[in-house]
């Protein structure tokens, strides 16, 4: 496998290491930053540098974009233009909507290679930055959301699926919208309580002239991303404003409702509501460590753009994920077979179900 | 020593089980769930279980009182009521103007006997609770808050310090009011918004039918504490409810000042705010680890009530805790030598012009 990496930081530079180690790859790297390459290369995160992102790609597989979120568009654009026609293109940016929408309307001047396109980001590495950071292990467990729209090709986001997996990372498909909708409640509001909470603590510092000697572990823990680093984040901040802004206009009502009960000294209705604290945290945990033995689904599919993706969301609204995928494709390319494993006998049957009202032949293995 | 333990939960066990190992302390307890004392008693956490409070506390030197907080003024009394005239009564309540004021109210009642009584706060343990869950080492370099006030005797007061030191925590001097609106700050808050953020993502959750299937690390971080159980928490809510209160306001108009930003897309606004915190966490950080070699002062006291919480507090209020104290009283008791240990040569200095303008000699050992 020939992987080219557009910018070699620390996601960039963990998946050069993982994909090295574990899949034998060849990996070539270009950033607009030569000393970051030359010391990529040191570190042996990538086999070859190139001098340009035309180079980089230009008999590459699949390639990883990974670079800030304000600079994508331009980014994917300029591989896509570069890269074979067969190979898969995907970026790894906190926020999936901008980039999704950028492409589609650009998809005319693309000339049909947005097909290529597979949006992605891990759920990995965001308390550090830089490849000398970069590990082998950054994305072993870790969800790695994907994008696929209407217009991607099926053997394409097969072949990212089983990339991944091979680097460790649980794939999930999910659109782009969803994506940054969520995003902005599971990781970019905690990021901006994280802020609050700090300049709060920092003026509370400073005005007392009380030193502020120990912090207990709950703010310890709440601020740990305060901060983040600005490069990276007033880009994704800027990018998924809509989203973290309603996150915010709720989180405020929310706060409202506490201070109303607070000042009532409302023990019952304080408890309740803590009460339901306890109740909301346990169903997350539980929908997060839902799983099972894998049970493995075939359907056969037409051929054409989109069909994979169509599948892979279908599922992923249900509550159910793909663990992992096979695609075999028929000798003439019209149609073929998609093999899935899907953790859990309940999510298996209900995906049976789904991928039959989706007009699919489909039987357990 | 003689140690008595009233409520022999995660706190109170804990207390016991370091107190035994460390100090080889003899550990009575008593709880009002019977059932609470076996188990105590069979993990080793106490040497004895008493069937009543005033057996518990009769011959006892020092006494912890680790029940809800919103129990706490009835069950110091108690304690203060049975306990001998030389023992130092404290108790583990995450709040502490309400029972501060409590006991000066009745101040009369109790015919003095609150100049026994110090207000406790350790920062440990706040993920679980009872007493299966008790570690010798749960306090080992935790911060342990103390209130002295006006009426505080300075010999008890020492007792309790070298006490805690012993148990491996480090008291610092705080007075009761500081000590609610800076834990409002960087526990209660954190605590709010945790079950904000998980009431969020479990309608996220609902709503979408989408299974919210991983969370970045900063969710998991900000929500560990989210729902934290009721019994303890409703009424650390209630007790500290304005300075809470307060804090949420605040929050709310900060939340609201970055919604605005984001509204305007304004990436250098967002950019400099989010640099602001980077900067404020970098000088929380230091502040905590502020600390260095060690320098002993030695001041004359008269000994009288309150004396060594007006020089633990005004050292506290200038940024300068106290790691280790002794106290040398005079053969006829009417004065004594206070030695403190301060960290950092600089806080040493401090320390020894403000005891200066205290009226009291002092000089470095």
């Amino acid at each position: 496998m020939r992987i080219a990496l557009i910018g070699v930081g620390l996601i960039g530079g963990s998946i050069g290491l993982a994909a090295r180690e574990r899949l034998d790859a060849s990996v070539t790297g270009y950033d607009s930053d030569g000393g970051a390459v030359e010391a990529a290369r040191e570190r042996g995160v990538i086999d070859r540098a190139a001098d340009t992102l035309a180079e980089a790609v230009s008999d590459a597989e699949a390639v990883f974009v990974a670079v800030p979120v304000g600079m994508l568009p331009d980014a994917v654009r300029d591989v896509l233009a570069a890269a074979p026609a067969d190979c898969v293109v995907s970026d790894v940016g906190s926020t999936k909507r901008a980039i999704v929408a950028a492409l589609g309307e650009g998809g005319r001047a693309l000339g049909g290679r947005e097909s290529q396109f597979v949006g992605g980001h891990p759920l990995a590495g965001a308390e550090t930055s830089g490849v000398e950071h970069a590990r082998a292990d950054l994305f072993e467990g870790a969800t790695w959301y994907l994008t696929p729209t209407s217009s991607t090709s099926g053997i394409l986001y097969e072949r990212l699926h089983r990339l991944l997996r091979g680097i460790g990372a649980r794939p999930a498909a999910i659109d782009a919208e969803t994506h940054d909708t969520l995003l902005a409640t599971v990781s970019h509001l905690p990021h901006v309580l994280a802020n609050v909470l700090v300049a709060q603590a920092a003026q509370t510092l400073e005005a007392g002239g009380e030193r502020l000697p120990a912090t207990g572990p709950s703010f310890r823990d709440a601020t740990r991303v305060a901060g983040a680093p600005s490069a990276i984040w007033t880009d994704i901040y800027v990018s998924n404003r809509d989203a973290i802004a309603a996150r915010i206009d709720d989180t405020i009502s929310r706060l409202a409702e506490v201070r109303d009960a607070l000042h009532d000294a409302d023990g019952a209705r304080i408890a309740r509501w803590n009460d339901g604290a306890a109740e909301d945290r346990r169903r997350l945990l539980e929908a997060q460590l839902a799983g099972g033995p894998l049970f493995e689904l075939r359907a056969s599919v037409p051929n054409r753009p989109g069909v994979v993706a169509e599948l892979a969301l279908e599922l992923a609204r249900a509550g159910v994920n793909i663990t992992d995928m096979a695609l075999y494709p028929a000798r003439d390319m019209s149609e073929g077979v998609v093999a899935m494993w899907i953790a859990g006998e309940a999510e298996a049957g209900r995906a049976e179900e789904l991928v039959g009202k989706l007009g699919f032949p489909v039987a357990r293995a």
